[in-house]
């Protein structure tokens, strides 16, 4: 995990400034690299961070996203972190009782993605770790963002709400499909195939006496179906599953003839 | 954030388990906890865990959610750990080459409340921190859970990846707004009264020679409207900004007289 050369990564380019206000443990700021990383966000500032460089905490738990550590600035103040933005969002944990725009980590992620489209640079402020964002950084920001958590127990981590707004952010233009079966070498099966098997099964259960009766074979033969059905077979495990009937059928031929 | 006696929290109920495969740091057990704590989750279990106990750093990073750490059951091996859950959901950064459905943390949420509602008990696997989850342990998973993030750098902390999930399904029931606008003690100004604003500044304006001709106000006093009309007023606004009109023409008047 330590950030070697070997394991180091190339910075992402772009996208959102992360703006970490005042951050006290080396751990939180190197984690929130990390999470940075895991994102594709490079831009870090630091507003009077406690530590001016890097600390060894901050390098272990950055795992390799140290480039980010090293890209990050210092500013002596919070509206210097904000200068060069057109749009700055905060995130606290509780109500402010401000008459500001309140949005979800995934509606903000859609606004800044929409300004960034736009050409316009987005910028997050995160508060120190016990306290949060003082009202001062507050009225810095046009859009307060606040994830809707558990209410009894609402606070994130620094690191941790660092993530949840990386990860909304990169799922807002992320076309990944929501799922997906990754099949290797293999194809689906063609119904052909599949009935195939099937015909093999059933002829085999029949040969071994499997329906008691054939008033019970239609529903019993049904739901042996719907198992294989549902897997979705492909067609290597078609040819595996004919192997088995096979097999198991051979096995106990032999047995008999012995 | 020490875990004191007025710090704790009550555990939430029900919900999914988590299941942490082997970890080894302290720190990521307790910032699990709090993860788990931040979305309404309780239910940790935890597979050979290096440390027995808590440890002082689990401790310390579960910032008054070691009531989760306190109820946290080990056990001997993945198996056996997963024993009363219906379903089984395995984390991973990478791609297994198995043929076995692959979700995102999204639609994987989405799948568990549908199997809650039907009565039915899930759970997610975490693997350790450097090596994740091993071919034996995904094995006794049905479905692959895998997050779209930066694929020069996919692997997350092992807490950040609790939050993941936690925070996916937390929301998959989530009824929150996506943009709220916190009011306090006022209410949205209705239209009468934002136009009774702009009748009163339009004449203030042209009292004042504001628009150079007759030709340019259409466009200049729409303009000004529209910075108005798009921050969505409340009454006490209207009345503010009623009053800063008044007060910057009576200044100017009495400064007149003067």
């Amino acid at each position: 995990m330590a950030g070697t050369d070997t394991t180091r990564r190339a910075l992402p380019v772009g996208g959102l400034a992360i703006i970490l206000v005042e951050p006290q443990l080396g751990e939180n700021v190197g984690t929130a690299a990390r999470a940075m990383m895991n994102c594709g966000l490079a831009d870090m500032r630091l507003v009077r961070p406690r530590d001016e460089a890097p600390n060894r905490y901050a390098i272990a738990a950055a795992a390799g996203a140290d480039a980010i550590l090293e890209a990050a600035r210092p500013f002596a103040t919070t509206a210097d972190a904000l200068a060069d933005l057109h749009h700055v969002f905060a995130t606290t944990a509780r109500n402010r009782d401000m008459v500001k725009p309140v949005m979800t980590p995934r509606e903000a992620a859609r606004a800044m993605r929409e300004a960034e489209a736009r050409g316009e640079r987005c910028g997050v402020l995160f508060g120190r770790e016990r306290t949060g964002l003082v009202n001062e950084d507050l009225m810095l920001a046009s859009t307060i963002v606040m994830a809707p958590l558990n209410p009894a127990y609402s606070s994130l981590n620094l690191a941790q709400a660092v993530l949840l707004i990386g990860y909304e952010w990169l799922l807002a233009v992320d076309a990944t499909p929501s799922v997906q079966l990754p099949l290797g070498d293999t194809r689906p099966a063609v119904a052909e195939e599949v009935e195939g098997f099937f015909g093999q099964l059933e002829a085999e259960l029949d040969n071994s006496g499997f329906f008691p009766t054939e008033a019970m074979r239609p529903s019993m033969w049904r739901n042996i179906r719907n198992v294989f059905l549902r897997a979705r077979l492909t067609e290597q495990e078609v040819r595996t599953l004919r192997g088995v009937v096979s097999r198991l059928v051979g096995k106990r031929h032999r047995r008999r003839e012995v």
